[in-house]
């Protein structure tokens, strides 16, 4: 009399593949966004948070605290004053949201804005994170050409005219402007004004990501295009603290206009962002921030350094790179016989984990010779010992490099 | 030649409303999960993550911590023998994933279960936040009559037979069984096996939230449906630290069989949640939990008492309704010409915020002389205000009641 329940046979149409057992992570870790363990600044944090629940803890009883559900409001003002130092962004408290990480910010950016078949410019090579939620709800991605300088404006010039020519309306311009995600560049403001122009002229929206933008090794930066939009609105600017300060903790900010705050507030149904850390981050950040930031992009700049060494030593001029001015992130280029989703799945079985390039592309079999490999986590000798196994198997599986260090290989 | 961005031009379609701008919380706050806020064990919080930091901190550095996508391990582990002493529930920490309330797990239930037009069977009072997931979904409600021990099982085998003959599948049973939403009511054991009995024969899944079952005054209750599960695979079990511990931590979980939380895993697109609230939950749990929640359950009661001593003083026998047996609500029934939308409104302007009835009802308008009245986190002297200006706003607009203590109305 009872019947089974497959639940497969219940699920929804259209869900993504479900996710793999997790086995810990791989040995040489070229993925995700992990950061160095050494420069998270526990013991700090452990004052921080001790002092503001000290303070402040019986709070919690309340969802959203007594900050109602844009977020902690110290949090907010720090982003708000972090904006104007870092960004020249002069925008309110009450226009910034703080998210789950700005994976929420852009999740949140696409629930308000995008339906299936809606289009989106973005940059060719860009966060798969960012693409791959877009292509799951159905969105039409057009890659814009880049250069050392980010984004092509002629480009993305000429293709906005050709989408306005066919009365195909595009929803908006995703781009990172400041530590281009994979490509490492920072867009000069001629070409950040020539953007918003652009925007201003066929009416699309820029959505700007700076999740990485504090990262630069010289801590100096471009003003956000957010900050030089005159008419005010044109650009909804996302940003992160799972870069600076730790990924696991889960707290980014988006700000927008005040519509668009408000509409993105009554899509956020997760009753609120984790108050400990973004009580903590509040008390932390207001006298940690800069000098925390500073010492830590010495340390990535360092392991960037390995990296550019070690690849040197196994690739040699097989491996084309641009070197990148922050972040955590280097986005190498193999011959064209290199399909590097193969050489992944070969890396894998090795201990070696790396981004493929295709999923870091809108057009992904343009990036088929391409991957990135992210520096912020791994040891320098991590660093070396990886990148010595991924040429051997590159060596074995596509005949390439056929040289490594003063070494003729096969 | 610029085009003015209007983003509402760029919305898309079937968005909610947007939220309004918070103003801070009611003077007399009668809704919400909030707590009571001298409860919140800040002092042994402020040692539990002081310590767990102190050990792990630097695994903040990469997503997931240590422990991939399903959460802090410890805290899975902690959940894991939360749900086989409280529950009788055995489970794997493997089929717990930690997410962000429980209210992201029901949003993940939904999004692995709910397409537009599927069919949802529920207590016909229930949880607000539920319910407005759900229609926001497309999905249609039929609400179960419940009496003073939950879901009728007379009433659900009648509907399940109903829905088999019209060849419309239900897609699952959401049911509160202990501590239910707004009842209060506890499901006694017979029940518990009479429903999945029911599953069985119609092969129709259960979606158990028990986000207030460890708040029982006696500490007492039946076990778990997802333990009395002779298949195993029926029941998703969801649960949470928001009414236990706080609100604002946003830490709750959902246990079901392994494709259903690789399905949700794979869904979950929030790169885990906050690791400071799992990491302190787990290490305050495994030795305060139990002697925390006794604690906690001593201050509602004595809420709940203020409660409803404040109810018979100002609305005498205007005001039915079942003492609760644990959490922090109470769901009373106002004479029929009581339209509790407009008390609710008219309440709301004298700074008394209650949840009208058909925002926690399948059929709205079944409950159009219901309230829910929470009594966690207003003080005693709040209670009793906000009661006598509720009964006064109530006996204004409707005329009922027409006694508060000895003294006649109007």
């Amino acid at each position: 009399m009872a019947v089974d329940i497959e639940f497969s046979d219940l699920f929804r149409p259209e869900l993504p593949v479900p996710a793999a057992r997790w086995s810990g992570f791989p040995r040489y870790n070229f993925v995700g966004g992990h950061n160095d363990s050494a420069s998270v600044p526990v013991d700090d944090m452990i004052r921080a948070v001790s002092d503001v629940l000290g303070r402040e803890g019986h709070t919690l009883a309340t969802y959203g605290l007594q900050s109602g559900p844009l977020g902690y409001r110290p949090l907010r003002e720090f982003v708000v004053r972090k904006l104007a130092e870092r960004c020249g962004m002069s925008v309110s408290a009450d226009a910034v949201l703080i998210t789950s990480g700005s994976n929420q910010a852009l999740e949140l950016v696409n629930t308000v804005l995008c339906a299936p078949g809606d289009t989106v410019l973005l940059e060719e090579f860009s966060y798969g994170g960012a693409i791959s939620r877009l292509r799951g709800r159905g969105v039409t991605l057009a890659g814009v050409p880049i250069d050392s300088h980010g984004m092509r404006m002629d480009a993305l010039a000429s293709m906005l005219a050709d989408h306005a020519a066919r009365g195909s309306r595009v929803k908006y311009i995703y781009v990172i402007p400041t530590v281009q995600n994979p490509g490492g560049s920072v867009m000069p403001l001629d070409r950040r004004l020539d953007l918003l122009r652009l925007s201003a002229e066929y009416g699309v929206p820029i959505v700007e990501d700076e999740c990485y933008a504090d990262l630069t090794w010289d801590q100096q930066r471009p003003h956000a295009i957010a900050s030089l939009d005159g008419a005010g609105n044109r650009v909804i600017h996302v940003g992160s603290f799972s870069k600076t300060i730790a990924p696991a903790l889960r707290v980014g900010y988006v700000t927008a206009e005040q519509p668009v705050i408000a509409q993105m507030v009554a899509c956020k149904s997760d009753g609120g962002t984790g108050a400990l850390e973004q009580m903590m981050l509040a008390e932390y950040c207001n006298s940690r921030f800069d000098t925390h930031v500073e010492t830590l992009v010495r340390t990535l700049e360092v392991k960037l350094d390995t990296l550019i060494d070690a690849l040197g030593e196994e690739f040699g001029a097989t491996a084309e790179f641009e070197r990148p001015t922050g972040g955590i992130f280097l986005w190498v280029t193999l011959p064209d016989i290199v399909d590097t989703r193969v050489l992944a799945t070969e890396a894998a079985a090795a201990g070696v984990a790396l981004n493929p390039g295709p999923e870091w592309s809108a057009d992904p079999e343009a990036a088929r010779s391409r991957l990135r490999l992210c520096f912020g986590h791994p040891e320098a000798a991590e660093i070396r010992e990886g990148v010595c196994i991924l040429a051997d198997i590159c060596h074995r599986t596509f005949g390439v490099p056929v040289r490594s260090g003063n070494v003729a290989r096969g």
